[in-house]
């Protein structure tokens, strides 16, 4: 290595190798360190092998951090919390004024805050950059969310623009997202989104596979048609490849042998936390979350299935004749209508956030780096751009015109299934949910008059009227003891 | 005023009045104080107009807390926050070790936690003592759940003893809850689980009006006629007294002029945040929030009913024909079965916490102190505190036999009411999302097995199988490619 690289990056787990591939292979020379040195040198091996590219392995953070061009910009790629905290550490000292540091991890976008603030005292930049698209994207193109210093991301703007998934006339998916722990924000709605539709996709292949008894290679069929139209996505894709795959270890489908429990690593808990914060209804996230504890509890609902089943509950289902051709337009169109209601909820908690931060984020253009690299990519994401280009301001996706025709088209359907499942004891909370949502939102008097009559009744909290302004409190109880004598 | 008295109380809204009024009536001779002095003289006044009560005021906090007998007792009832701190920096100035600090209000633990500590490093005592029953419980005899120093508690146990609601055959509404903050955690989630009550009667109320054409008079009786049976409880009672209430300001009922826009204090937002942080699934309660949340969306709504008024969506209704003594029938079963979830889901919030914290709750003495003074007093908690009788480490409430029995019985009016209001346009989120738990929780298999492979699919997240043991990881983007081929 003759010349300074371009650019460092500092954790080499598979994300991290990836990434530092996909940046040399656009013809940026990267130095790569890792505290464990054997990741810097098969990074090194896989940087020969797949095309000699132009990637450069050190053992030490000094010579790591001196390798690199000033203003040097090093991307991290460490497990969120304490560990960005040391790598930090361990570089800052090697690096002058001017200099970069950059979290690609899914980090809480107050510690980004924290320590872009503590960077600033030394003179560093400081990015909090979300990275979506698993693996593979980060290798061959992912989605990205850089927020923080302006400056910093001009810095590397050039390669970011590069290093991104393309998209066919709508770019390279990045964008300078805003100020402040914006990036790690946004990453984290953009995970919430996806915990919902995993759910979603999830509770139609349950209501199909339970109420429809269609078989893995049925449900292989109709996911792979599926994607070619209005659910065409990353996840249905991906949902379809499952389908086709073999045991390899015994008899019959894979997916059948997966245990029914799933992990999962704190973005969604956010979220749903989050949403309780900033006081936006987010019930097909929060449904997604709920479904992967309740999976989790598989001893208890083992137990559970036992004592109800024996008493006929599990039987529900039998007597249900279901035409497999109907359910299956059904479900399709009540997974799409539940679809919206999350993304609705996604992009409402987004803009609430940059309303309390001023973060000043353009939702029309977070849909857009979202069309390519990431989990949720979709064609879908395509037609939230539109409604965003057409109203700045649109109060929900609900209501714009093009939604609302689709939800229109597709509500029939989506309260067919939901009632299925209701009368066939398959839960879908996520489906279920996102149609209270809608009816909830669309509906112009709710019953929420009884709660805060109640809520004056015992604890003269105040009502307002919907026939005069001000204020009222009203001596429920006197006046009902009275008539009662 | 010739001797000390028996304990202080420092803050006189109306619930810090009413409680010092309860004190004195019951035989305990106190000492009030208030910063604006007028409010003191205002309880002054009260103690003698309600029969010369021992009730003592003092305009500075000096003498007020000199007139203590010590080891002085004081309990704060100001607002949660800043007050209390500012409260505890006035008056412990003049306290002397042993002494003791007493916060009823709606705090939130880890504040409680923070002081105690503080305290104890003066040499003085504290408790966090949640407080229910509205101004009329802190009159005549609230549910208490103190929590902290028992040393403290053992001072005023025949105090609170006294004060407290008291139930035949179940005594008074007050036990020591546990260390730390327990008590203000204890009773964060009875508002959680009161949340989740007042949004399920609220949904019942919109079905039987919406859905079955009751008339307020119908509504009166049908409320009425449910609290002598399995519903029997306090938030039934007002609703009864709240739907014979004329309006005083023009023609018919003063519920219909009541604003459909419910307001909220932030013990539910905590309950739902510590359910996410706990791991813990409680979308009943959740579903409360949430709807509190869309209920303040007010002129959102009125526009989205236009848009979709106009499109028929909100025309569901007219063609359905409703047995409304049937459906009364169905309704009532289906807000019980619902609010055995939501129980569940609260009582497991507290179970999780307890056991993060070391705090040894007992849940079935929680059910017990609920039973009267509370907001959420009910008949109904007897069943669960006998339910923790039988089997202190039930995992959940629903798979007791007794209520596991009731689910039974309840199930197949509950999926008609949900059906019937998803097809009436009608949003129930609290009961539907409480029979998606239901189903949920008692199912064996869950279509989880997808979402986790999908997670092993695009994050190599590995998974469980069903047959064997272990930890496994697949490259299904390379299978299915090689197929694909």
């Amino acid at each position: 290595m003759a010349t300074p690289t371009r650019i460092g990056l500092a954790g080499l787990a598979v994300m991290g190798q990836n990434l530092a591939l996909n940046i040399a292979e656009k013809g940026f020379p990267i130095s790569v360190y890792n505290r464990t040195t054997s990741k810097v040198d098969e990074t090194v091996e896989r940087a020969k092998l797949e095309g000699n590219l132009p990637l450069y392995g050190f053992h030490d953070p000094g010579s790591f951090v001196n390798s690199i061009q000033k203003p040097r910009v090093i991307i991290m790629l460490v497990k969120a919390g304490a560990p960005v905290d040391q790598t930090i550490k361990t570089l800052s000292v090697y690096m002058e004024k001017g200099d970069c540091i950059i979290d690609g991890g899914n980090e809480w976008y107050e510690n980004t805050e924290r320590r872009a603030k503590a960077m600033a005292e030394l003179g560093l930049l400081y990015l909090g950059m979300g990275v979506s698209g698993g693996e593979e994207g980060a290798r061959h193109g992912p989605s990205m969310m850089p927020g923080g210093s302006f400056e910093a991301y001009k810095y590397i703007e050039d390669i970011l623009l590069k290093v991104a998934a393309q998209v066919p006339d709508s770019g390279p998916c990045v964008t300078y997202i805003g100020k402040g722990g914006s990036g790690n924000f946004v990453k984290m709605i953009h995970n919430g989104i996806e915990y919902g539709d995993m759910q979603l996709i999830a509770e139609a292949y349950d209501v199909l596979k339970s109420a429809g008894k269609l078989s893995n290679e049925e449900l292989h069929e109709v996911f792979t048609e599926w994607n070619k139209g209005e659910l065409l996505s990353f996840l249905i894709e991906i949902t379809a490849d499952i389908f086709s795959i073999k045991d390899d270890k015994g008899d019959g489908h894979l997916v059948d042998k997966v245990l029914d429990k799933t992990g999962m690593k704190g973005t969604g808990k956010w979220t749903v936390q989050q949403a309780a914060e900033l006081s936006i209804a987010a019930p097909t996230i929060a449904s997604s979350l709920d479904s992967r504890f309740l999976s989790g509890l598989k001893d208890e609902r083992v137990q559970a299935a036992k004592v109800f089943q024996s008493s006929g509950v599990g039987d529900i289902l039998t007597d249900q004749i279901v035409d497999k051709k109907k359910l299956v337009d059904d479900v399709r169109q009540a997974l799409y209508a539940s679809k919206i209601c999350s993304y609705a909820q996604g992009m409402n908690l987004i803009r609430a956030k940059s309303v309390e931060q001023g973060w000043d984020l353009k939702l029309g253009e977070l849909a857009r780096i979202w069309k390519g690299g990431c989990i949720i990519r979709a064609i879908f994401l395509d037609r939230i751009k539109k409604a965003y280009d057409r109203n700045p301001d649109l109060a929900n996706l609900l209501v714009d015109p093009e939604f609302a025709k689709e939800m229109i088209d597709r509500q029939s359907a989506w309260r067919r299934v939901v009632c299925l499942a209701i009368n066939s004891g398959i839960s879908t909370p996520g489906m279920s949910s996102s149609l209270a949502y809608f009816d909830t939102y669309r509906r112009e008097r709710l019953p929420a008059n009884l709660v805060q009559a109640q809520r004056d009744y015992f604890g003269a909290h105040t009502y307002e009227r919907i026939d005069m302004s001000g204020s009222f409190h009203t001596e429920w109880f006197k006046i009902a003891k009275q008539s009662k004598i």
